[in-house]
Formats: C-alpha cells, sequence, structure tokens
C-alpha cells in the first residue's frame, strides 16, 4: 500500500522522560481531506483517515438526507481522472431517479462548505429542521445485557490502528447476538460511524432493524441522529452522553445506553430492549 | 443559574451490572446551539455546552478570519430582546473597521451553515485556502520538560464539569511558568480552545506569544490552526496527534507535544522550545 493510501503516517519524535530522551521512528494517524463530488461537481470536503473512503462518501451522504437508501446511488467510486494528483482524496458519486433530480439544489446549498470531521449538522438552517422529520423506530427488537455489555471490547480488539497509534475513534455495527458486522476506524468519530452505516448501505442493508451501535467515545447528538436517519436502534458509547444526544434519543426511539465499561453501563432512553432491565 | 444556563442537565438513568440494577439521577454534560449573529443576522449556528458563549463567539470568528484582534470587534452579547424565548443561545457580534465593511462579504459565504462542535473548516473552499496565509511563528520562547510535562494535570484540575458528567473536553492556556490563565470545558474540543482564546481576545490579549494551550483529548489540524491564528507557540495533548496536526505544526513554526502524561511526553515539532532537550 502506498503511504497516501495507508491509516498511519510514520513520523519522527522525541521521547522526553523517564531517563534519556531519545529520537525515535513513530506512527501518527493519518488525517487527509476527502472531497465528496456529486455528478462531477464539490459537495463537500471531509477530514478523515484514508480507508473506505466510498463507505465514508455514503453514509456521509446518508446524514446529509442526500441519499435515503441504496436505490438512490448509481456510482460511487474514487475519481479515475489519470492526470489529477490527488484521485485517492476524491470520491465521485452519481445519483440516480428523484436523488438525481435533486442534485443540482443540493449543490446550491451546499456551495463552498468545507466539512469537518463528518459532522453530520454542518450546512443546515436551523436545529427546529433536524427535528421530527423522521417517525420514531418501534421497539420491536430485545437483547441482552450482558452483549450490549461486551460490544465495546469486542470493538476494541478490532482497532487495529489505534493499537499503533494510540488516536483514533472506532465504530462498529453488531448484530443482537453480538456478532460484529462492520467496524471501522478515523481520526474523528462521525466519520467512523459514516463508514460502517455506509458500508451496509452500499450493501443495500439500510435500515439497520436489529443492530446496535457501539462507539468509542462520547455520544451527541450527531451520532444519535446519523442513527436514526439508518434506523439503527441501539446506540451504546464507552464515554457519557450529551444532554441533547440524550433528549434526541428519547425523541427517536432509540436506546442509548452510556459508561459501557467493567460489565456494567448506564440506561438512558427507551430501556424496554434491553431483556431483563 | 437556572437550568437552561448551566453546564449540566440532570438526566434519569438506570445503571446496570455489578449488583441490582438501579434507577437514579444523574447529571448529563449540556449541549445546545449557540447562534452567532454578525450585524444581527445568522453567521453560524455553534452545538455547545453553555457558558463562556461571548468568549466562545469571539474566538470562533478569529478562527473563521472574520476578525482579527480585539481592534475589530465593538460589541460581542447575548441577545436581549425582549420577545425572543431563547436569548442565552444567540450571541450578537458587531464589528468595526474594516471588518465591519467585511461583514456583508462573510455572511453570504456562510449562509445557511450550521457549524457543529466550532470545526474550524467549515465553509472553507479548499484545503489549500488554509496553508502559508500566515507567517511561521519565531522560536524567541523556551519552556522547561518539566513545566510542560505538568500542564495537563493541572488542567484536570480544573475540569469541575467533567468530573461530574465524564463527558467533556478542556482547554487551557498557560503562561511558561506553568501557571494556567484561563480554561475551559465544551462537549466539543474545538469549542474549549475558541473558548479560552477567545477569552484572551477579548482582553486584546492576542496574539498569545509566550503562551502554551493545553488540550484535554488528540490533537488535530484544526487544534493546529486555531493556535496559529492565535499565534500560541506551543501545543501540547494528552493524547496522540493525526499526520495533519504535526504536518501544519511544523509548517506554522508550532512546538507540538502528545501523550503529555506520567511525568514525560512525545516531541514532534519545533523541540528548540523545550529547554534542554
Amino acid at each position: 500500500m502506498s503511504e497516501a493510501l495507508s491509516p498511519f503516517r510514520r513520523v519522527q519524535v522525541t521521547r522526553v522522560g523517564r531517563g534519556a530522551d531519545r529520537r525515535r521512528e513513530d506512527f501518527a494517524a493519518a488525517e487527509e481531506p476527502l472531497e465528496v463530488r456529486l455528478h462531477g461537481k464539490p459537495f463537500a470536503v471531509i477530514m478523515r483517515t484514508p480507508g473506505e473512503d466510498r463507505e465514508l462518501a455514503a453514509g456521509f451522504l446518508l446524514s446529509e438526507e442526500v441519499i435515503h437508501s441504496f436505490d438512490d446511488l448509481g456510482a460511487v467510486e474514487h475519481c479515475r481522472h489519470p492526470d489529477h494528483p490527488d484521485v485517492h482524496n476524491i470520491v465521485d458519486v452519481y445519483l440516480v431517479g428523484d436523488a438525481a433530480a435533486r442534485v443540482s439544489k443540493h449543490l446550491d446549498q451546499r456551495r463552498n462548505i468545507l466539512t469537518s470531521s463528518s459532522c453530520g449538522l454542518c450546512g443546515r438552517l436551523t436545529i427546529e429542521s433536524l427535528r421530527c422529520r423522521l417517525m420514531p423506530l418501534e421497539p420491536t427488537e430485545t437483547v441482552t445485557a450482558d452483549v450490549v455489555a461486551a460490544l465495546p471490547s469486542t470493538l476494541r480488539t478490532r482497532q487495529t490502528i489505534f493499537e499503533e497509534t494510540g488516536g483514533l475513534h472506532a465504530a462498529g455495527l453488531f448484530t443482537l447476538d453480538g456478532t460484529c458486522r462492520r467496524s471501522a476506524e478515523d481520526v474523528g468519530r462521525h466519520n467512523a460511524v459514516d463508514k460502517v452505516i455506509g458500508a451496509m448501505l452500499l450493501q443495500d442493508g439500510i435500515p439497520l432493524g436489529g443492530h446496535a451501535l457501539a462507539v468509542s467515545g462520547r455520544t451527541s447528538y450527531e451520532i444519535i441522529q446519523k442513527a436514526w436517519f439508518a434506523g439503527v436502534p441501539i446506540v451504546c458509547a464507552v464515554s457519557a452522553p450529551s444532554s441533547l444526544a440524550i433528549e434526541l434519543a428519547e425523541e427517536a426511539g432509540i436506546t442509548l445506553l452510556g459508561f459501557v465499561r467493567d460489565g456494567g453501563f448506564n440506561l438512558y432512553t427507551h430501556r424496554q430492549r434491553i431483556a431483563g432491565v
């Protein structure tokens, strides 16, 4: 793999403290801009860790409500222009049907926007516009407390880039027996979520009823928003949720867990999905 | 303090695991939208933890290059319209001089943009446009390894909201003898940085030569970008930097430290500012 496509970069570092200072080579998590183009025109630039770029683009466009399902996607592929120096940092997306008809509207709205770490709210006019467009998810499934309590440690074993660099967020999608269907790492935690959801979207696997999303850090409003758009009914995080994440999960019908560690967790909303609680 | 202005929210939580499950009250870090208005018109909405909103707005506008110094600011204040229900979530900013003359250009560029967690790159057209507009910072100051190694633990003692909620990022500005001049907490790590830099800006304290910025988490490109705009020559983080953070710090003349913990640290760039290394 060429360095440009690798999720690591070699860096020179001086380690100071606890004995003699020493100069050595280390690895840093790669962060590079990904340009997402719609029908050949720039739509957004996302600061991301290279890898799973097609998945990231698909998940991002779902969160941005540019697409709603696999059926809206014609093609999602890296730029193949032979003269362009940065083809690995450009993904071209072509839509079909009604979604294609809305492309110019989206391009007008997003013009000149550079999105950082795939923050789902960029380019939106009001908070109110984000609420109440979707139906709450129905509580048709249950999962055992033991299964959800184990998801973050399973996710952690799959964080191979983190092991090298100590610098990445992770997200994983699990079935309700605890099987990991997909995981991803990224410098941006929203990107990691977009990558796993986008991967399922590219397999025509949305909506994701019967799945749980696990994230390595905190839960913000936007993580819940992304889960809602993808129809994921359970979200568990190693750290704390924000107040607005809890409010939105309540409204979305999403079961939200925080501080999932050491065999226990905090359950904030829609506890009926956790068997025996 | 009314709940709307508090950095906490009371939430009901069920704790599961290690003994009997129990329902109890807990605190979550508050996350609410802050609308920043320029001359009465919406400029950006930032998802943030309430508190130090004027400072956040000032720091954000510095990072967005809407202002360059204290002299550009006429007024920064919460909306005082008697009929508006959310005045605590709106900050009105009025500029003076050349900055005021550029307001309509900024408003045109930013129209309809909702910025999440104060990501410094939103609304920008190209990566290239972010580089090379500023001169690198001169290495005129030095600091001892012992002082920088202690900054994160000093910052940690000031994280009072984190103690309650476990859910916040923090940033602190220190003089080079290790004195904390300002610290802030927020659900968004970029917001925490904007709050401490904005606080200094409101005291006409920019550029911040002779200061170090400490952050509680990882270092991304945007954190370095914010430090550069504010003239902070040293940035230390508890966790890892991204590859692009290291590249930009090299270019900016900023001394970048990571993994600052347990009395040691990794030194990535411009090591000449650390005495004895």
